[in-house]
């Protein structure tokens, strides 16, 4: 019965974080000719906690070996599976700033099931420029276009006050899925699938660590409390 | 005795993931001359749970008025105190590509407290070149200009291969902190600050929820599990 609840539930967001660093690792191992791998090992090296590894990795229903652990291709290609990244889903990206052009130029994203196919922009001097070898195509194309290619993704590294109203018109055209990097908290139909790309996020825990770590000013809570 | 505890232990990370979103709404709250601010119409407005917005704001130390709320300003201010952005920490980024130019350009650092003040590339075509006002400089000054100029904050935007050794360089010369955008995992020592930018871990979530959406090829747990 769990494995039904599970399957119901989908798998939860922290393993599906984790599993590309797993996805990684296996990669590296791979290219040394390791054949076998244990969950242990891999907790080890990813410095996580073996249980909650070994839970990540049965979600694949890859099945290790006693005392060899899992066959790592067969573990790899599982991994691979669950998030979908042996298929290559095709993503339009609106936004050819500097961030844009950055992700169109990106070489990663093919191994990660992602293939920017277009991109757009609503500056006139950017329309028809070559982004690594990818063409600018003005925004008012963007409906048209995804209705026609059946587009299912859409990036969105366009400016904040541009970010509603072009998530807005890609729903309205069929998007399925955003991956949002502009900094605006959008407001989309639930059935909508918004994954933002949180740059800030992960910055704010470094700089408020990182002032910690040198006592800087800021002030301890209580005292802070205070005023 | 419990507020102590919390200052010992610290802020929770998934707290301090929040507080940029806090700060992105309360900044667009202002400009629409909003002076109070309740914790619920925050949770309402970014589809958060009003309990734990209330725990969050809570940790900044500011007070909210009965049936008025919070004094906007002041809790935005408490905020951006509470992740340091209201300073400027110097940062050298390391691997000028396409990801690295992309941030070196990037405008909304400096609300969060980040300042580019140099960038490092080990390719020669690349140093001398200016990237967004920013002069590429030749990794091998790395370590030289991060003792004389005591940064704090390295981040890495080199190729996989390169990570691991670029880290132990940039911690050997005195970096506390690095932001690391390179799809490695970087073994360093417990007391430095590694913040992964993990955006192949966003774009994970991103493809597995969009295959289970649109009832992709991907098997059901229970029959995965048998082959």
């Amino acid at each position: 019965m769990e494995k039904i609840d599970k399957n119901l539930l989908g798998i939860p967001e922290p393993t599906l974080r984790r599993i590309p660093k797993y996805i990684d690792l296996l990669k590296r191992l791979k290219s040394s000719k390791i054949k076998y791998i244990s969950s242990k090992i891999i907790a080890d090296k990813l410095n996580l906690d073996s249980i909650q590894v070994r839970k990540d990795l049965a979600i694949t229903g890859t099945i290790g070996k006693p005392k060899m652990g899992f066959e790592l291709d067969e573990l790899l290609t599982a991994l691979i599976h669950t998030l979908n990244w042996d298929n290559l889903n095709d993503a339009f990206l609106v936004g050819a700033g500097s961030l844009g052009s950055a992700l169109i130029g990106y070489k990663g994203f093919a191994s990660c099931g992602l293939n920017i196919v277009a991109a757009f922009d609503s500056d006139v001097k950017k329309v028809g420029t070559l982004v690594n070898e990818i063409e600018i195509l003005p925004v008012d194309k963007l409906t048209d276009m995804i209705k026609r290619m059946h587009i299912n993704i859409g990036i969105l590294t366009v400016p904040e006050d541009e970010a509603q109203a072009t998530a807005d018109e890609m729903v309205e055209a069929g998007i399925s899925a955003i991956w949002n990097f502009a900094p605006a908290h959008l407001k989309l139909p639930k059935e909508i699938i918004v994954e933002n790309a949180q740059l800030t996020q992960s910055l704010g825990v470094l700089t408020h660590k990182l002032a910690k770590k040198l006592n800087s000013e800021i002030a301890p809570i209580n005292n802070f409390k205070k005023f």
